[in-house]
């Protein structure tokens, strides 16, 4: 057994599947996806091979070529980014896209930089290469671009090689100011880092402003998304990475080597939603993911979501002795599944609800539950 | 940049797409892929959000439950294992398989015996975590079960971790007689290996008999299966793994890192060729396959393939001075695309046919191209 698998955390994502034991109405707000289905037009049911030759065949490594060209001219008219062909790699899901370019950076011992809480995967996946993650307590504590700058600065090593940001941020829901990402890019630039911006809830801005960071350092910087995201297409597996061209190019051969290429399917479906409806699904996800956001956080007594589709909420208080495990395992019991604090980074009394992840009445009724439970 | 990243080779699959340059009639036999479609009943056109609920949602990593049930039950039936649910693993594709498996077993420095000519992706694989492809002159040279032991166990070192079996083999299509694959699995036992064998074209077998090498020591070996090339979905991205518990419930950690889940689409598309139309399916591919394969073998005066879907032929002799690369790019010039040997291993002077990647009439017209081209 490989170091690096020993070292890998269970994920926490996985939690018991209690609510169907429990038989009442199942809250299953632990996992970050969404109850809509895709727009109208991007389904599997609108793929037929007579449509699509190539729809049962790999796709090209890159991606399919119409695909990329796609992408190109969103990432132009998003970032104003001089990007080319060889600046793109579709990948199966920001993850994979996360798995190959982390492959490709790190050397076994390196230190990737993770502002805390932060996406769970992102400190495996660095493991899963020999390197090593280093949680940075950040969000909600930074208040200005200086001292964001100093935070992540103050755990910086020789052996630092990169660091991750996430904006909007899971699980914390904010938005960093522009000048902040800024900030942070110069930094690591002085500092000879690779920036690795994951902006996979880009789409979901209620308050402030999503950044493209690869448009600000286009040298170092590389710009995750996903289409599980946006266009609530999560079990497609497709997202693509904008990056420098050379350490790209080195990344399209790691992902080729991990997995080849990403579903021919989830491309066709992501396609067709960049040139039709996929930009009137995300204004109408908005909507709901924001309103809902705003409800259930009023409820649950923590302030509003800037953006994504979580709380993350510090239970210290109301847990009273019993372990959050404990607690977790209450809530399942009542059919309300939530993602357990440690995952996220050293937060062993706060839970993530994602309040996209069903219908808004499921979701309202769950928080509403959960408030009960707080006393809140 | 990794020093893994920096010693991956670029993947001779991407071979130029100058066929679409040369204008007339394409012959693209670079890639082991299936011109054919999937069962009617198992393509993405059938999947309609109302009779599968979760369908565009994440699946669970290990996979959808359903589907490891199904798989359950044909590995008992086809290999008489005793596998639980947890020697079980679906993968995105039997490559993210291998990658998660591989990342798992083999720290930096370990050594991964490759018995070559073999499938491309496993030297980089093991490369992308730090380990050491060696490569072992094997298909066509061992002629016994101790010649086999014997040619493999010559290159084993204090470092090697793992040996790589393929069978029916690609690139070369033989398919490996049982009691060899006994001989080496008993072999690997005693030196304390892992087994990896690669049972992706198990369906595709002409002559002899595919072994499911899991049954034959499930405390240290992986079987690696595909829905690929069984049922035509390569683009689809589904596989599954069957090892040993506690090493496979690491590969899961790894896997779920690495990609997150399968394509849920994929899953329930393998899902509906397993329980319905899919045997048939094979059945009839496979009759096509044997006999396009023995009729392109004659033509081109080599063997007939014992399985898969390959011919590996050494045209050295007739390229009386001109390099590999330069040949290739001739048959391109003239539309047909062909993979170069030393992907596969030191073979600067074979390539790879894939004839099961276009139509039979369209194999056979490519073939014949490349015989006048050999003077064969």
């Amino acid at each position: 057994m490989s170091p690096a698998a020993a070292s890998l955390p269970a994920v926490s994502y996985s939690v018991p599947r209690r609510a169907s034991e429990a038989g009442g109405e199942a809250f299953p707000l632990h996992l970050g996806d969404t109850w809509r289905t895709p727009p109208a037009g991007c389904r599997m049911e609108d793929l037929a091979a007579a449509d699509h030759p190539g729809l049962y065949r790999y796709a090209p490594p890159q991606g399919l070529p119409a695909l990329v060209d796609a992408l190109l001219e969103r990432t132009r008219a998003e970032s104003g980014a001089a990007v080319q062909r060889k600046n793109l790699l579709v990948t199966a899901g920001a993850t994979a896209g996360f798995a190959a370019v982390l492959g490709t950076l790190l050397s076994p011992g390196e230190e990737l930089l993770l502002p805390a809480p932060h996406w769970p995967l992102a400190a495996g996946l660095a493991r899963a290469f020999g390197a090593v993650p280093v949680q940075v307590p950040f969000h909600g504590l930074a208040r200005s671009a200086d001292e964001a700058v100093s935070l992540i600065a103050a755990r910086t090593t020789p052996r630092t090689a990169a660091l991750y940001l996430c904006s909007p941020n899971n699980p914390t829901g904010d938005v960093l100011p522009r000048a902040w990402i800024e900030a942070l890019v110069e930094w690591a630039g002085r500092e000879g880092l690779w920036v690795l911006s994951d902006e996979v809830f880009r789409d979901f801005v209620y308050e402030g402003e999503a950044a493209h960071a690869f448009a600000l350092a286009p040298e170092r910087t590389f710009s995750f998304r996903s289409f599980s995201k946006g266009y609530g297409m999560a079990g497609n597996r497709c997202g693509w990475v904008t990056g420098p061209l050379r350490p790209l190019g080195e990344a399209l051969k790691m992902s080729t080597q991990l997995v080849y290429s990403a579903p021919t399917a989830a491309q066709l479906a992501a396609l067709a939603a960049l040139q039709g409806p996929g930009e009137a699904w995300i204004a109408e996800a908005r909507r709901q993911y924001c309103g809902t956001g705003r409800r259930v956080a009023g409820r649950l007594r923590v302030p509003a979501p800037q953006g994504a589709t979580f709380l993350f909420l510090d239970v210290a208080r109301e847990l009273d002795g019993e372990d959050l495990p404990a607690f977790l395992r209450r809530c399942a019991g009542r059919g309300l599944l939530l993602a357990p604090g440690p995952g996220f980074g050293p937060y062993p009394t706060h839970l993530r609800l994602c309040f996209s992840a069903a219908p808004p009445e499921t979701v309202e009724r769950g928080a509403e539950l959960l408030a009960g439970m707080l006393g809140r």
